[in-house]
């Protein structure tokens, strides 16, 4: 069998494996979910769910892979959408924001994998971030082009919004600072459109 | 006994108990460090200890708060001493990033007292914020009355500023954020001062 009919085959019960771990990690908690539990769930056999995940642990790492991926999916479509720089660069933030909230914040039990994940330091973090860094400055650099945005690097311009930002993306500290109402995500992302306007020599 | 003349009394072992705790703390860890540890470096009963702090806890706090207090002290006198708005302001991120780093990241087990302190929402912290806030505020005010900065509410954008600033002041996200180069905080202060240099409409 080809490598790509042997991963179409395994497409659906792989994604259908997350879709249950997800569910039970919401439900009873990542940590007290067993991988017997998935199966019993799917009515399989927990061998079978071995055949797609060599471990847990790698179950935990596709549900985290696949939470981001949804926001990721939601920030490429505003990048690439209609819209000028700055109101894509507005609407990425702010459903960053609300994307998040509803994935970890609302959900206690969801929120202990996030811990682990932070405190483990799971690739997926690392790559989650550097592709908003990218949708962010594919707008940044737009925007420069059209002279919206004083020309300067992109990419940095990119990390410093998306640093800047961090308190309204991050769990953590969405959760430390949830009793603090300002600064909004929305007053953070005019304060940063007014130094993409400006530009700054760094 | 009149209560200034106990104040002042007590002044000396207070701050002597708060020094060597803070001392143990680093050595052997905050949770390891029990009361009768310090009372025996300090040669005093632990009985005596307990006279100035009701308990373990009420040490802890005044640790973590004298840490902070340094920090506070450090800004401080750069809110108030000689410099343009624009270099106070870059003194100060940059100066907290410095004494934050010595005082939690090059020390593990004083980080730990720092993520109980997060973990546990000590009021201390919310102080601490609202302390550098303000510094921050004086020093902004400022650079508006000198038409250095565009005119708005300096209290705000003192929280945009501290806000677009966590990364190098947040004890985790300075050790979760460690392996990313860029933004620097110097970069970041930049890309700050461009904005209140352009004002913004929020």
């Amino acid at each position: 069998m080809s490598e790509t009919t042997e991963a179409l085959r395994d497409a659906e019960p792989r994604a259908r494996i997350v879709a249950t771990a997800e569910r039970l990690f919401r439900e009873i908690g990542f940590q007290k979910t067993t991988v017997a539990d998935i199966a019993r769930e799917l009515r399989m056999s927990p061998a079978n769910v071995y055949r797609f995940f060599g471990s847990k642990a790698e179950i935990h790492v596709a549900v985290a892979g696949h939470l981001m991926s949804e926001v990721e999916a939601a920030a490429q479509q505003i990048a690439f959408g209609p819209g000028s720089a700055s109101e894509r660069l507005r609407a990425l933030v702010i459903g960053n924001e609300k994307m998040n909230a509803e994935r970890y914040l609302a959900d206690r039990k969801l929120h202990d994998m996030v811990e682990a994940a932070l405190d483990e330091h799971w690739p997926a973090i690392d790559a989650h971030i550097d592709r908003i860094d990218g949708l962010i400055e594919s707008i940044i650099a737009a925007g420069m082009v059209t002279g919206k945005f004083a020309k300067g690097d992109p990419g940095l311009a990119a990390r410093l919004v998306h640093t800047a930002c961090i308190r309204f993306c991050h769990p953590r500290l969405m959760v430390e600072y949830a009793d603090r109402p300002e600064p909004t995500s929305a007053q953070m992302i005019e304060f940063c459109l007014a130094a993409l306007r400006a530009g700054v020599a760094v």
